[in-house]
């Protein structure tokens, strides 16, 4: 089974597509959990067998965990491996470097980890991301657009158009951004089917654009709703295909730090209920259009 | 002693702008190290033990060891610990995320494992690499240009001419290429004085441009002579300030398995000196012009 057909699994049998963000901090989780460390773990335990019906997906962010050392990888190890088998293991690492390089990275995650997808960094191009692509079972979800204020900075800069003669560099009436070209060159890169973007929240109306430039079946998975501030129902509508699959809600904060002791579990499960079932009627609304 | 300043003093006492990466592979280390992950060990304590005194900065690049799971990362920090405290340690890791993560990455990189500097990946622009450089006292070098075929299709792409009113998309007569709009961000992104970037050495020419852009401090980190086959000498006209200095001559594979057993430790150190004799002729003739 390749990474699309376990999300569409997941997805379908939990009736979701939310994925939650493992993001913990210890600043954040409750007193209950104790104060050392491996409080990170029992939180993430909880977290899961608190809305491991309620997913498609799970991401971690390898940043969470890097940032305690040793016993941080430790910690991921031990999430991913408490995580049921039948519901993907998003890599959120953002990792990228020429080939044989991304080669490691890819086996850091895949082999090492054993997750069934990573999100990657485009900026080095093509030979940067095929061997994570290359392996053709897993997911490689790319960076198109994010959800931070200097993406503009880069993400958003006008491109000429391509094609033309070095001579005739006539601009097109309304110009390319660079986050279009990305999710162009990744239609192109596809060629295994399982590339995935990467598309933040918070200008929804861009969704439109990028799933009409790469078609159906390319899930985009979207972080940036909830604590970020990204409209949710425009997030699917635009995001999803025609079916209204293939968009990936992501929330961390939103649903980890939900709940407040003495009612931590009621507070996590009913918020990823609420945000599942907001999710699904954002989708009923789009199969409605 | 902020990073600049450790810079200059390392390569001032060994006379050399020489930086070695430190991107052991099992498969090809001499047998004489062992067949186990801890001959990775070994072997950089080895190359460091040849070579402390003709270089101005290690490399580890953070895949290599990630590619072994929690064992690598117990061996970077080994290796991290093994350099001595004069010579300035650059974790080429390429990371980069929202705010908050890349605090974390950073908080991985300075506090935990305790290296000098990091390369980072702009895509994301300022809000994802100002965590980095708000540790002051740190090198952050951020990719501009790489020396992988792929980099055209994004890194080269022209942009359109910005600081123009939306109805005027007039292109520059000759267009500007994204990194160089990257080298430009760099240098309003560079308050503390402690921004750097990563200029791939296959095309030295670029070197010339981006270095008039940055002005004199700003260090640049150039991957990709030897075995990627760049232009040493061009790099170092083209790439160092009018004193010959502050362009990083990075060597990987040139270096650490330039030896063979039963010669290895004699082929190590005398690619090397080479390599640092190579790099100063090229200074030299830089401050002739």
């Amino acid at each position: 089974m390749n990474f699309n057909e376990k999300l569409r699994s997941a997805a379908r049998t939990n009736k979701s597509w939310l994925c939650i963000g493992l993001d913990p901090e210890l600043t954040k989780i409750p007193v209950s959990f104790g104060d050392g460390i491996e409080a990170l773990l029992k939180f993430n335990q909880t977290i899961i067998d608190l809305t491991r019906d309620l997913v498609c997906a799970y991401k971690p962010n390898a940043a969470f965990y890097e940032a305690h050392g040793l016993k941080g990888w430790e910690l991921l190890h031990e999430t991913i491996k408490y995580i049921p088998p039948q519901i993907p293991i998003i890599l959120d690492c953002k990792r990228g470097d020429i080939g044989n390089t991304s080669k490691m990275y890819a086996q850091a995650a895949f082999d090492i980890l054993g997750v069934d997808a990573v999100t990657v960094n485009p900026y080095m191009g093509k030979d940067s991301v095929e061997p994570f692509l290359s392996f053709k079972e897993k997911g490689v979800f790319i960076l198109c657009l994010t959800s931070n204020p200097s993406a503009v900075e880069i993400q958003r800069q006008l491109l000429y158009v391509e094609n033309l003669p070095s001579s005739a560099k006539i601009p097109k009436a309304s110009g390319t951004e660079l986050f279009l070209h990305i999710a162009e060159l990744v239609t192109e890169w596809n060629v295994a089917g399982n590339a995935g973007l990467v598309v933040g929240a918070t200008k929804a109306s861009d969704l439109e654009a990028i799933r009409a430039k790469i078609g159906a079946e390319i899930p985009i998975l979207i972080p940036g709703v909830g604590a970020q501030g990204g409209d949710l129902e425009q997030s699917i509508v635009l995001g999803s295909n025609e079916s209204g699959e293939m968009a990936i809600i992501n929330i961390a904060r939103g649903v980890i730090y939900a709940g407040k002791d003495p009612d931590f579990k009621t507070g996590v499960r009913e918020a990823a209920i609420n945000y599942r079932k907001n999710i699904n009627t954002a989708i009923e609304k789009k199969r409605a259009l």
